[in-house]
């Protein structure tokens, strides 16, 4: 059994590799193999804080990592600014790449990232945990009904925190030479991957930013949202902020039916999540209150939704790694889709609140 | 005690008259006087199917109502492009005014109907009832919390129905010549009140319509949405639509706190209606949960809220009429800034989505 885990290198020792690390131990087909740092000293404290078996490598480079024939995957948890050069080598190392969003500084960037994935063979995931939650299944299911849904009109998404002093100052999301997005390469990410998830991944046609982005004295999006259309009249916005309560929706309205999900990101709890769901509601006769009110459904999971990814991922690695299968492309397009959307929202907001058009 | 009761008056028998009835009937302070209708039979008819008392007045034209001299306040049902000349009409005949929304079919014609009003003395309200459920209050309490809830930085609303065939071909809400505003007038002014009300009645400094309103071939509107942004920063967005499932929320972001009501309009029961309130919420230290979900807060109420406006109303009618009290202005101001910026939504399609500067 062993020998068919999937072996993870993890290259950096971000706050979002202890979270990634525990789903690498808890999924069934990956286990956690090599950490490297650029320095070994915290490299081997992040080790030994995060449950690394003890024959675990520990490197104090990331280089190192990439270089360990033993090594399967990597998960990348760098900065936005590093993706390019490290998922790249990566790739050309052969290793599997499971990558933090947002995934690039720009989609032209990511094609790079995608182009030496594909040439060397290896498949590609980005870093979207609540896309694996078993939940999102169950909802794709309802927006996907004609029967209770109907055609998607209007989607709403929001995924605002509240960062405090010392994360407006320091956190690498602050800084424009790092994760030069801000709070559209973070949260903006996960809204605009929402809306698509709604649109059943069709690309709108154009992207317009809303007025009074909020940015920091270097010029990186603190807040800010946008609007999208779609050459079929579907229309959706979406906010996104470092500086307001916690705070995570989708609101996605289609011909027949509603659905509301207000912890989308993270699940209020890691073993069941739920969402409401309405379908032909309606008023009774005098309009003083609702004939059939929108219904709560609830769907349990034996194991958080990063475990789910780790092992779709794993099992996705598996494949190619001992069934001679090939990479699964729909995580890299859906992927790509949402940093083109991104790309268009920042470019709207470069360009004073222009429609940017979005071309594939 | 029958002598202190307000005497209504309805002119028109419109669909949403029935419910208005039925309010008057249950307010302890009301009581049904009169009705008139261009047809006798159709007012003799309304007022049979409706609770009038036996000795209710019966008339066949408007102007009747108005010159009952018992008839101390009148509600005026009518569609939108007959508001100005019966609600002019009825204040110089110093009949209290409980108007329908949208009041006006814009801030030029309602500033006309408010100086007839403020001239002869007489007391304005609209028709917006859900300002008036004890649930609403509760709400402005936590919004107005600065530990709970903090400053409010981003709010969204919306509210839709799936219109059927026959709302889309005949209702006045679809008749360039009756309801022009079409679906804004109608449900985006909800909308619009539902941000104003989460900012404090605070007007924006800019208003810009999203792109790809829906319109008939009449050029009324089907289905658009807005972007606000004030002075200080805030944000908000709205939808409204004939075209999509009922759907009517309050989303509301504070620096600490956040507020989702999904019945704003009319909630799912006559007697009791919830909001989701969380404050300063928070994941657990590996970001896998949440650490203090929102909390549900439910608000009962005795009458629907629909009675608790004209009981207010008629409070306020009595306070004149018995006490020599002056009417209150808090409520046609409410009104004038909302229909203030459905006005500059509507200018913004009709210029091409150019953002339209808010003047007092």
């Amino acid at each position: 059994m062993a020998e068919t885990l999937i072996r993870f290198g993890i290259i950096g020792c971000a706050d979002i590799a202890r979270k990634v690390s525990r789903a690498i131990t808890l999924a069934p087909n990956a286990t956690l193999y090599a950490v490297g740092s650029r320095s070994l000293d915290k490299a081997q404290k992040f080790a030994e804080a995060n449950g690394f078996p003890p024959h675990a490598k520990v490197y104090g480079s990331y280089e190192a990592v990439l270089d360990d024939p033993d090594v399967d995957a990597v998960y990348v948890p760098l900065p936005t600014s590093l993706h390019l050069h490290w998922a790249v080598l990566a790739a050309q190392k052969k290793k599997h790449l499971l990558l933090e969003k947002p995934v690039a500084l720009n989609a032209a960037e990511f094609d790079k990232i995608i182009q030496a994935c594909e040439s060397n063979g290896v498949q590609f995931m980005d870093g979207t945990m609540w896309m694996h939650n078993p939940r999102t299944a169950k909802m794709a299911e309802f927006l996907s009904d004609t029967q209770l849904f109907g055609l998607p009109r209007s989607i709403h998404t929001c995924f605002t925190f509240n960062a405090d002093a010392d994360f407006l100052k320091n956190d690498i999301r602050v800084k424009p030479d790092l994760d030069a997005l801000g709070a559209l390469g973070d949260e903006g990410w996960y809204c605009i991957r929402a809306i698509l998830f709604a649109a059943n991944y069709e690309l709108p046609k154009t992207v317009i930013a809303l007025r009074e982005p909020v940015l920091n004295e270097s010029g990186v999006i603190l807040a800010c949202g946008g609007s999208l259309c779609w050459e079929d009249g579907k229309v959706a916005t979406f906010h996104c902020s470092f500086l307001t309560n916690l705070t995570m929706d989708i609101t996605a309205v289609g011909t027949k039916g509603t659905l509301h999900v207000h912890d989308f990101v993270i699940p209020f709890q890691e073993r069941e999540a739920s969402f409401s769901a309405a379908s032909e509601s309606s008023f009774d006769d005098l309009v003083t209150k609702w004939d059939k009110q929108p219904s709560t459904h609830t769907v349990k999971t034996d194991i958080p939704q990063e475990v789910h990814m780790v092992r779709e991922f794993s099992r996705l690695v598996g494949a190619i790694k001992f069934n001679n299968g090939k990479p699964e492309k729909k995580w890299p397009t859906i992927t790509r889709k949402t940093q083109l959307v991104l790309d268009a929202v920042k470019a709207s907001i470069d360009r004073n609140f222009e429609p940017i058009l979005i071309q594939e």
